[in-house]
């Protein structure tokens, strides 16, 4: 009717063969699901904050010079580019490379050490495939020192995973911890300095690969067998943490980076338990390298015990100058990082997310009435108590109204009729358990505020 | 040192001229910034909440066809779009159109009304200009109905507007609420029919041309003096909003449209009184009409009485069919857009905000000893309690210790010394006020969590 007056024309398909699925390597959740990621976007950032980090908000288009200042193979593969007059602009790949400019761009107004939290979605131009995604988001925490970082901000780190996987709620996990100057210290003392970088990426692999593998590889390095033996018993001792450590200062090796890196391991390792973090939790892994080159020092990779197929699940470590391409200030960090994208898909995979509701909401009020004044009076004063309340405002039977509520998920509805408007007392029926009580104003609002903690 | 073991070449700077400044366009923010710039985006998703609306995280890149199935003109040449293999893919610019493509896209598995938000960022490539971006964020709710969906809903809006302006307290605020009808209704009477766009278009630049240009622009398409005179003394008429819709009945005008029209702005009305809005926050103004053909009833603006020169800072209304180019499906809708970078860009080039804290900490602590047990005992126990705790880590004398606390603007520090671990009690020292106090564990945390309100 309305369109003969504002429109000249009709709309019209323009496309009928139009694709309106997502793009693919877009994790495009149901509304359920979108809930549940929400959930634990929530609790990791309510976790980063605990620890002292504050959000920051880099960009998400770059000068494709700046972003690819380091990177090359891959990454310059994958890079997303955008078409726009003259200048060369790309989405960023990462949440570590912007970092890295914006310290550089910002140093003055930035007080070290400086500790930020990201969490923001990144793009890929990587073919799709299960568990890779094109746009993704990352949860990234790094604590960037100005010159120097003392070695005990490593030993946080670990405690802020821990803090993060016991809310996610999704059962045990272990955090390895390792430190690349270790391996190598050892490279050095087996005459391959030259070849730390190729030993420590191979290494890295042993999980995945195994051992027979790792040996091929070592060997097309033209790492000697006897070498190979002596590096692989090395990352394969096995014992306690206490363990690890006396075995690693019985080695007879003296060179100064292995030295370094057993001091390093045992301050992180000694803070570790005085943070909390129970024995079964937190484990020194010498097979642990994180295979870039970029790293270190310490190096981190957290694994879920009922899910070990899913891989590392937050990875991280020290690096020894973030913006070494942006500005010719020195600066450490460490940091991790977590692919919450991927992980959410897993274990959406794995039928981890049981809920099936479509509401964030304490309470649906139905009203039965054609006079609203009572359910928004009652709305009013529920959500200035910080409650959540969803109004049903269609025009539809009484049973339609209730079917809402439960194809929604709603966990509680209040009724609102011409009785609980005269009585002052309203209906509070949990939908679940079919259970219902009829209470006064002030009742409903404790008992609502009493379930607050469970949603988010 | 470790270089020379990790790495076979020292890091170089690829190109010395590196520009390492955010791409124009783009709202980089300091780290104190960058936390208000937070807390607003907070409040606005806890209020979208309470009003139970669920988070919906649309993909950013789409597929071009989609994004411009209607678009056309500025759209069209402000488009991103990406180069990557043989796919036409784009950013999005705004996140009403991968909403429609959403809802089409996953009809099956929403329970309409659905009642969605949406803070994400979009990206135009408009030439940067003050107070345009090229990359900024849109906080978005919209309830969308399957077939149809009551005017009621129209009238929940307002609340939500006044709900989120009163909480980010960035002084009083207008709501100013029409009905495209009604113009459309008084067109038609006017025998304007075929220029009822038109005429809505030119009246919506009422408040920033003046009458006199909107009087030639209507002159231009064709509209005589004195057809152009009814149209401005109509839009002008003031009074309460009583008056208006008394105005509005008291016209000789009998087409359909327009007496819809004047039924829904008065349900729209009356509800927002119901809803607690104050009078002064909400008022009827003929004049606003949005401009976009795509709004075919209620619209609604948003001014802040002390700045109004920022223009209008939440914009929405009614639409008839949020998916015509995606579905055969029609879905009414009625929703709002804050553009909040925009907003919170133009408040802090006014000096709006005060704090210049890089910290959202509710205390850092300095411990004093090096042994580190009762520190990170403690911390570990106010964290569980929902304390943020920041601990100082670097071996630095306690003079800095204390100026790093002073220079990143947290509120409270806690000392922790040998009297400290010996007595029990801990030193609490104010860093504005210079007051301190020495506490036992029990006091601090009841005092720290009596704060938390304060901090984000």
């Amino acid at each position: 009717m309305l369109n003969k007056f504002l429109k000249k024309e009709k709309p019209i398909i323009k496309d009928d063969k139009l694709n309106i699925k997502a793009m693919s390597g877009v994790l495009e959740l149901k509304p359920a699901e979108q809930i549940e990621f929400s959930k634990m976007k929530k609790r990791i950032v309510e976790t980063f904050e605990k620890f002292g980090f504050i959000p920051l908000d880099v960009a998400t288009i770059e000068r494709e010079n700046v972003l690819l200042a380091k990177a090359g193979g891959d990454t310059e593969k994958e890079i997303y580019r955008i078409k726009k007059g003259d200048k060369d602009l790309a989405l960023r790949f990462d949440l570590t490379v912007p970092l890295a400019r914006y310290v550089a761009a910002n140093y003055n107004d930035i007080t070290f050490p400086f500790k930020r939290y990201q969490i923001g979605k990144v793009f890929r131009g990587e073919r799709p495939q299960k568990g890779r995604f094109r746009e993704f988001y990352q949860c990234d925490i790094d604590i960037l020192g100005d010159g120097k970082l003392s070695i005990k901000n490593d030993a946080e780190i670990p405690s802020v995973i821990y803090s993060i996987f016991s809310k996610l709620n999704i059962g045990p996990f272990q955090i390895l911890i390792n430190n690349r100057k270790i391996l190598a210290g050892l490279a050095a003392e087996l005459n391959l300095s030259d070849k730390t970088s190729e030993v420590l990426r191979i290494i890295d692999k042993l999980k995945k690969i195994g051992e027979e593998k790792v040996s091929e590889l070592l060997m097309v390095e033209n790492i000697s067998k006897e070498k190979t033996k002596q590096i692989l018993q090395f990352v394969n001792f096995e014992g306690t943490n206490t363990e690890k450590i006396k075995f690693l200062k019985n080695q007879e090796i003296s060179n100064e980076v292995y030295l370094e890196g057993i001091e390093e391991l045992e301050i992180v390792s000694d803070y570790v338990k005085l943070f909390g973090i129970p024995d079964d939790y937190y484990k020194i892994d010498f097979s642990i390298t994180r295979g870039l080159d970029y790293y270190t020092g310490t190096v981190y990779e957290t694994f879920l015990v009922d899910y070990p197929e899913l891989g590392s699940v937050c990875s991280g470590g020290r690096y020894d100058n973030l913006t070494e391409f942006y500005s010719k200030r020195k600066m450490p960090g460490v940091g991790i990082s977590i692919g919450l994208s991927r992980l959410f898909s897993q274990l959406k995979d794995k039928d981890f997310f049981e809920n099936k509701s479509m509401s964030i909401s304490d309470v649906m009020i139905l009203p039965l009435t054609d006079d609203l004044e009572k359910t928004i009076e009652l709305a009013t004063i529920f959500r200035r108590r910080g409650i959540k309340v969803e109004i049903f405002l269609e025009d539809q039977p009484i049973k339609k109204k209730f079917s809402y509520a439960d194809k929604k998920g709603v966990e509680f509805v209040l009724v609102i009729g011409e009785d609980e408007i005269k009585s002052g007392k309203y209906t509070l029926k949990n939908m679940k358990s079919g259970e219902q009580k009829i209470l006064p104003e002030d009742e409903i609002i404790s008992f609502l505020l009493s379930l607050r903690s469970k949603n988010i």
